[in-house]
């Protein structure tokens, strides 16, 4: 079985946000589709282990911001690559926020899903929520961005590894999975999120 | 509540298919996302008036070959307009089929996913599969193709409505959905099936 097959599925990329309680939380995803169309309802895939996804079991309730062509990588960056164990995503920012509180892009996306869970289904590394649409409208005319545009244009090539200094593991930027070794083969997928080595930083002996 | 904001999701285009009994069938759809990688797991959806839709509810496998850049509209036209109850897909086709025997593309498609059902969960207009990844492999290094270059790029232009004959009415090639009236509005979004307007071809009066 090749797993690489599975890069060739085409996604977007999207800024998933909740509310529970009096907690606002948010992330970078790139999987959701429209399920079904009577009543409107889309299904998405949150990794088990982001608070996001824990706050979202807990709320029942989240806003979708579709990523536009003008996304940076900042903004994929502050949400995407950080905990809200360790930060505060919205520092500065103030966002304007749905019916449920879900805060919510007006800038770098081009349309806003605010959304109800109706049923979630653990998977075992991550929870597929399927929720019904009841709010949706457009925030820009740009085109959305594309997982695998975003993965082109947008993300900055892997920096070269300090020169050096002794690399003890590699660290997935995306769920913090831990490879231990100095060489990380460049066909690996991190088995925890099915990211590829390039989403992959170096770890450093102290 | 603006239904088109929802075309702003991205999607490949996919040929699903599926054996049961001695019955092969298989349709084109855009729905599909990775929804865990621990074990590898995949997520369609499915119309559930479709044909291929009802046989893998019974069969419980299917195979879906990611379409390329190379697609073309006749491919699109043979497994995606027209329906099992009124034509031999397959015909002139020599398809190879994986170890379930469901047929998959070697052309026109850059990867194959070789599936079986874990979970259905029927969402009223569509069912929702949940299913583990038994194989996968690539089968052309050409890009897959998105939905939106689908739009953009391969299906045709609509055909202007024949002079002189009266329209009564117009039908969803997709799922074959009956707008009854000569003025389909532009901004039409199919009730059963969630497409948009420029996927209705006029019927006429006999």
């Amino acid at each position: 079985m090749d797993k690489t097959a599975l890069f060739s599925l085409s996604y977007g990329v999207f800024f998933l946000s909740t509310k529970n309680g009096e907690k606002i939380n948010a992330c970078i995803t790139n999987t959701a589709i429209q399920a079904a169309s009577s009543p409107d309802r889309i299904a998405i895939s949150c990794i088990n282990t982001n608070i996001t996804c824990m706050m979202i079991k807990m709320s029942k309730v989240f806003s979708l911001s579709i990523l536009d062509s003008t996304c940076t990588y900042d903004l994929i960056e502050r949400f995407g690559m950080h905990s809200a164990r360790d930060t505060d995503k919205f520092m500065g920012l103030n966002l304007p926020v749905d019916k449920n509180g879900a805060p919510y892009l007006t800038e770098q996306a081009c349309a806003v899903l605010t959304c109800r869970v109706v049923e979630s289904i653990d998977l075992g590394s991550h929870t597929l929520f399927i929720a019904e649409i009841d709010d949706a409208f457009k925030v820009s005319k740009n085109p959305p961005l594309t997982y695998a545009d975003y993965h082109a244009k947008v993300k900055p090539k892997p920096a070269a590894p300090a020169a050096g200094r002794k690399i003890t593991g590699w660290k997935c930027k995306i769920c913090g999975y831990y490879y231990e070794g100095e060489n990380l083969p460049a066909d690996f997928i991190c088995p925890l999120c099915g990211h590829p080595a390039s989403d992959f930083e170096p770890v450093y002996a102290e």
